[in-house]
This record gives structure tokens, sequence and C-alpha cells, in this order.
């Protein structure tokens, strides 16, 4: 991004990476999205990546890729019984790579951002340099690599006894310590047990807190996002001191968490096909889990299609809003509903501006999440109808796999398993159009500048 | 409204009409709103109201009421069967008395605020007296008396003769004749026939274009709203001159018309069950009918329960938007959708201002915009899951009739008719909820006014 000549005396250059990197970057985030699914569909479309040795049809191995990539999780194949060790392999490393890609990405677009931000008080200074420099990139990677496995790491060695007291052996449950620890860091929601999360004692999985709780807290810590995460620990211990942002993810998610589950616990309470019959405690738990897998974590402890269909509106909606900005998890994010919702307040008390935590949130926040929040609802309203009609599904089930899969959640009440051929390929580009839309659309327009030297007449229409 | 004084130095008068008026004009419209819907539910009680002779149980009559005097049209049972001619006769009265009274009381608000819009410039002037006068308003109520008078007359005129040719005899054609004009007009959506729009010809209703393109007509030219149809009337052939709340709600209109009879007509165009065995031209016509009646008139000409669910869908979106302003029509309206798309468009264009036929949208009115539809989605959402957990009907009905009840539309596809008494209920509340709830909304948040004197420091969230 060459930002030391204004728009209008900049030069075109057309061809190139260089040239892309300088006029679009967010362009450029997407094509390196999609050569990375390339390759993993390339790698599952291998014979030796199944169980059977038989070659994946092309419709599975791309929505499997692209589910890995995206870290959503939704699964057309069991993902223990369908692929190999190799297979599996694959998809653990894609989801690490699309993770760590997306933290990073997001990370240099922030950048960008803030330096064009800055720009436009400092234009008038004139006299910084502002071109990116590769050391600030290098730093920054460093930065999101070393933070993302260490708590990568302690997830999985949280873990690891606990599938070593229900008997696995080492090499097994080191396995799967360090496959949940990647998925749920990363939010992918993608399980290494044959059939979901494993009954490991006695009770059922919805009562196990030593395995659901380290899942919950990792997908909740990796929903937050890394400005968050770098914020919280340098200084959890001072909140005044955060900054608005990590204030507006924290408070959010918090209020999302605890308004999740006691509308999920309070619908599920007496649900004896989900966890109505556990003793009260083990019911609390698991509708705190339920409440955290839409951030967008996808993991869950009891059969999500046994669930209510008012459950499964109000999942789609926390899934709608998803996690944190510049997160593994997706959704239009918390911040972007926060600024909504902060515009509502301040307009309902009579302020112009939208205010919180003692600062203003800029007017340009707020067209900003209006995009996102419009951008996100057209797209999951065109994924619907046309998932109804390719599928013939009934609508609450359509509605969740299409949010589900827009918000890289991965939770599914069934929809997906059996789904024809079409119906996989929509899903498939739903998942890359949210997962690579919300984070690049937004830092595509925040990047944008006005070459308008005027302002129109106003007039004012009658709203509502 | 006194407005003479600024809000620090008026004195709080605490009880009494006046009072409520001058403290709360949004507030009184809704009270006014229930009292007119109790009246009309007590008149239903009647044991003279049904056709039976038996009382009314009191949940019909009062969702009847409430769908007359919101211009709903969603019933509980067929109105032409269950209710006597008296029982009628108090529901277009309903009709005309509720549709009247939306229209005036938009007109006030509409008054109450462009002087406090103007108000805000004209206070360092001060010479103006501000309080509305009386006389003012006598002349708004008889411009909206006359105009809306004509229009339902003009129409019952058109379709008077069709009905005679169809061999009704003049009293009872003429009863139909200005039950339809003021039902549609007013975007009732309630029938006279038995079961439904007639069938009077040999065809099926839906190729009867006497029939159906004069209501279709009729509710498209009310749901335009009377500041619309005021400007319209004076200066129709020019265009330019209209003003932007007109342009954006004619040209949003015409838009939401094409775009909907397009993908209605292509999903429903080989569907047998509803007008898919019609000519084509007939099917354009049904196709365009259908496309107009989420507008929020609500009349149907084919079984909108045989529709496929991707058609209810696009219906549901259609009449989320709903109508125009200052209209007997509902759902947030055309220009609150259209202030939040042109804010993207802004956005995507690197531009801080939302414009549009030459004209700058004041960033007030995309806060306004951005309450409207947060508030109601958020209504929306909540209704949906109160009606599944009440109801236990799929998703796809469900969802239909909440939205239907809060854009006042009545399109029904089956739900409505087999409500258990506390569906019923939940509905009532949604229909006056989205009666007065937009439109205050709307009114109440423009009439407020900032007591603060400072701004907090600015500080810039991510978003998206
Ligand atoms: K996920
Ligand atoms: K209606």
């Amino acid at each position: 991004m060459d930002l030391e000549t204004p728009p209008s005396h900049r030069p075109r250059s057309r061809g190139g990476v260089a040239g892309l990197v300088r006029r679009s970057p967010a362009r450029l985030a997407v094509l390196a999205f999609v050569a990375v699914i390339a390759v993993f569909a390339v790698l599952l479309s291998l014979p030796a990546a199944t169980e059977s040795g038989v070659r994946a049809p092309l419709a599975d191995a791309v929505f499997t890729a692209v589910s890995a990539v995206c870290v959503t999780g939704l699964v057309v194949v069991d993902t223990a019984r369908y692929w190999s060790d190799f297979g599996e392999a694959v998809i653990i490393t894609g989801i690490w790579v699309g993770g760590f890609g997306v933290l990073v990405l997001a990370s240099i677009l922030g950048l960008l951002v803030s330096r064009r931000m800055g720009l436009q008080q400092r234009l008038l200074a004139q006299n910084e340099t502002k071109a990116l420099r590769l050391g600030e990139v290098g730093v920054l990677v460093r930065i999101v690599l070393v933070s993302s496995v260490a708590v990568q790491a302690t997830l999985a060695a949280v873990l690891l006894p606990r599938f070593l007291v229900a008997g696995e052996g080492l090499g097994e449950a080191l396995w799967h310590a360090v496959f949940y620890g990647i998925s749920s860091f990363n939010n992918a929601g993608f399980v290494s047990h044959p059939g979901g999360l494993p009954r490991l004692g006695d009770g059922p999985v919805a009562g196990d807190w030593w395995l659901s709780l380290p899942i919950a807290v990792g997908v909740v810590v990796g929903s937050l996002g890394f400005p968050v995460l770098l914020v919280l620990r340098e200084r959890w211990r001072s909140p005044r001191r955060w900054g608005l942002h990590t204030q507006m993810t924290v408070f959010g998610t918090l209020v999302l968490l605890v308004v999740g589950a006691v509308v999920i616990g309070g619908m599920e309470w007496t649900n004896d096909a989900t966890f109505g019959a556990l003793p009260w405690y083990d019911r609390v738990l698991a509708a705190g889990f339920a409440s955290a897998m839409p951030r967008s974590g996808g993991f869950s402890t009891v059969d999500v299609s046994q669930m209510s269909t008012a459950t499964w509106v109000v999942t789609d909606a926390l899934m709608f809003v998803g996690g944190g900005s510049a997160s593994t998890a997706g959704g239009i994010r918390v911040t972007t509903l926060a600024v909504l919702l902060l515009a509502v307040v301040a307009e309902a008390r009579g302020n112009r501006d939208a205010e919180v935590f003692g600062r203003r949130v800029p007017q340009g926040s707020l067209r900003l999440a209006v995009a996102v929040g419009l951008v996100g609802t057209s797209t999951v309203l065109v994924g619907t109808v046309v998932m109804t009609a390719v599928t013939g599904d009934p609508l609450d089930v359509v509605l969740f796999e299409v949010v589900s899969a827009f918000a890289t959640v991965g939770l599914s009440v069934g929809g997906t398993a059996d789904l024809p051929e079409a119906g996989k390929w929509v899903l498939s580009a739903l998942m890359v159009v949210g997962r690579t839309g919300t984070m690049t659309l937004a830092a595509a327009l925040a990047l944008r500048e006005s070459s308008r030297m005027f302002r129109l007449p106003e007039e004012r229409p009658i709203v509502g």
C-alpha cells in the first residue's frame, strides 16, 4: 500500500502482485484464500486421503477443504470415519493455515486501515513516510504466531490427561489433544473422534466438564480476536486502559454469552432429548457451552437437531453476530452489532453521537457497521432462498445451515449431511464469502478515500 | 406540542391529555390507537356481530378488531361467513377509521417533526411562533379526508360494474365495491366474499384483470403515503420537482415491484398449484399482483400456502420492507431501506455522505433508519421465537405470519386460521406494535433534542 502520494497522483500500475497489493489489498486477501483452498482441495482429492483409498468425489473434497481453511467445521462426511490419517492431517493443517492466515491478514489490513486513518490527520503535517515497512509486518506475524501456538499448546496440555484418563494410548491422546487445541482456538469446530465429541466417562458428553470447558474457553478466547488478546495480555487487570475496541468486544461477548446461556438454557431446560435429563449444574454447563459455540466454534455436546425450533432461531441470531473483529470467528462481529445498537441508544436519547465507555464512536464506524450488517443480511437472505430451492429442506433447517456456513460456525441440525451436490457447491461458496467477505469488505471500505471536493445540498426524507 | 420555550425552561405539566400532547405526541398516538381498538373489540363482542348470533370468543373479537383497525387483514375466522352484516359493517368501519387515523396521525407527527427540524435553524432568528396551530391541523385533516375518499370512491366505481356483470344484485355489488375500495386503498386486505377474492368469470381469480388490477393499483397508491400523493397530485409530470422523499418512495416502490414480480414470477412460473397453469399474460398479472401485495395490501389471487418456500422467504423480505412513510402500509418503509442502501453505496464509493437524485441524505436520517431497521428486526426475531414456542408450527409458516402481522400485510400461509388462543394474543400484540411502532418510533426519535453541550473524545473500534 503506497500511501506516500495522494490518490490522484498515484501511478496506476496494473500488473503483478505488487500492483494488486498497492491497488486492493482486500482483493489480494480473497485471492490468497482461494489459492490456499485449492491446494488443500487437491490434497484431499488424493486417494490416500480417504480411509477406503477411493478418491473422494470432487464436491466433497472441495467442501471439506473450504470448511477446514475457512475454519467452519460443517462436514458432508464424518471426519474420523471417512478420511485417512493423512486426510485428517491435511484437514488439521488446513485449519491451522486458514486460522493463522486470517489472523495475519486481518492484522495487516487493520494496520493499513489504522495507517490510512492516521494519514488523514497527518496529511496536514506532511512529514511522515507512510509506506508499510516489511519489518513491521514481520514483527506482527511473529507475535501472532507465538501467541496462537502458546494458547493452542496450553489447550492441548489441559486436554491430554483427559484422554489418557479415559484410556486412550499416549499417541492417540496426544493427537486428539493437539487436534482439539487447534480446532477450538481457531474456532474450527472439526472433531477427530468418530461421530462428534466423544463420551469419555460414564455420563453423557454434555456433563463432561474437563472436556467441554477447555474447548469452550478456547473457542471464546479465539473469538475475541488478536487486537483484543494483545491488549488483554498486557493489561488485563486495568479495563479502563483497554481502549474502546477491546472494551466493546469483551463486554459485548460477555453479554452475548450470558443472554444466550439464559435463553437457550430456559428453552431446553426440560428437553430430555438434549440436556433436560442432566443434574442442574450439568445443565448450566451444557447451556453455557451451547451459548459459546455460536461465537463461532461450532462444537456440540448435545444433538443440536433435537433442540427446539425456537432454540435454533436464537442460535441463528447468535451465529449471525459471531465473534470479535480480526479473529478466526465469523459473523458480522460483536463490535458491528454494538455500534448499531449504540447508534439506536444515542438516537433514543436524542444524542447526535453514539457513545460508550466515555468515548464517542465516529460516524464512519456507523456507516461501516450498516454496510457490514446489510451485506451480511443480504447474503443470508439470498443463500436461504437459493438453498431452499436447491434442497427442498424445511426453512428452519436451511436457515440454520446457511447462517452456520456464512458465519463459519459449523453447527448443523442435519441439513448438511445429506446435501445434494448443488447444495454442497452453494454452501461452499457461502463459507468462502462469509469468511473473506465481512473482513475484507470492512477493510476495503475503510481504505477508500473520497475524491469528492464538494457536498450536495441536504434534503431529509421521511424515515420509518 | 409547545415549542415556544426551549426544553429546559418548559413547565412540566404532568396531568391530562394536554400534558401528554405536549410531552409525548407519539405516546398519545399509541394510546389513541389502543382506545379505538377497544371500542371496535366491544362492538364485535356483541351477539349481533356474528352470523350465528352467538357471542364471539374474546380472543377472536379482539384479534379481528386489531386486524381491522391496524389495517392488517389477518383473520382467524372467514369474514363473510362468520360475521353478520352488522359485524362486517363494524369491520369495514374499523378499517376506515384505522386507516384514516394513521394518515392523520402520521401527517401531524410529520408536521411536528418538520417544525422541530425547522426550529433548530430558526432558533437563531428567534422570531417565530412555533406552536402548532389548530387551523393548520384542520386543513391537513380536510385534505386527507377529501383525497382519500376520492380515491376510494374511484376504486369502488371501477369495481362496481365488474360485480354487476358477474350477476350480483345492485345492493350486493355496491357493498362489495365499496368494501374493496376501502380495503384496498387502506391496504387492509379484508375481503367481503366468503373464502377470499371471488371467482367471478369462467377463469380463475388470478386471471381476472378487471378485479385484480384495480385492487393492486389501490394498494400501491395507498402504500405511497400522503406526503407523496399530495406532491404527485400537484406535479406528477415533473419528477425533478418532486423533492427527495417523493422521488425515493416512488422509485423505491417501482424497483421493489419489478424485482418482486420477476423473482416471484420466476419461482412460481411452472407451479400449477398457484398460477403455473395460466396463459403467460395472466401469469404476468398474477406475479405482479403477488409482488404488489406485500407492499402491504395482503390480498391474494392464488393460494399462498401452495407457493414454494423460497417464494415465501422472498415475500417475507418484501413484506418486512413494506410501503411508504406516513401511509396505511406497514413495514420498516421503503425510504428506510433506501437510506440504508444509499449509505452502503456511499461507503463503497468512499463518500462520506449518502447521496441520491442530486441531494445529500442527512446523517440523522441514517441513524433513524438504523433504529427503525434494528427495532423492526428485533421485533420480528422475538415474535418468531415466541410464536414458534407457542404454536409449534414450522418456522417457514411462523415467520410468514409474524412478518405479515408486524408489517400489517395480512397475507397468510395458513398458520393464522388454526392459532391456539395464546398465539392469537401474541399476533394481536405484534399487529399493534407493527402498526404504531415504526411510525411513532421514528417521530419520537426525530422529536428528541440533545441536551448535551459537549462531545466526548472520539475512538474508532474495528468493525466487521
Ligand atoms: K467454526
Ligand atoms: K394489510
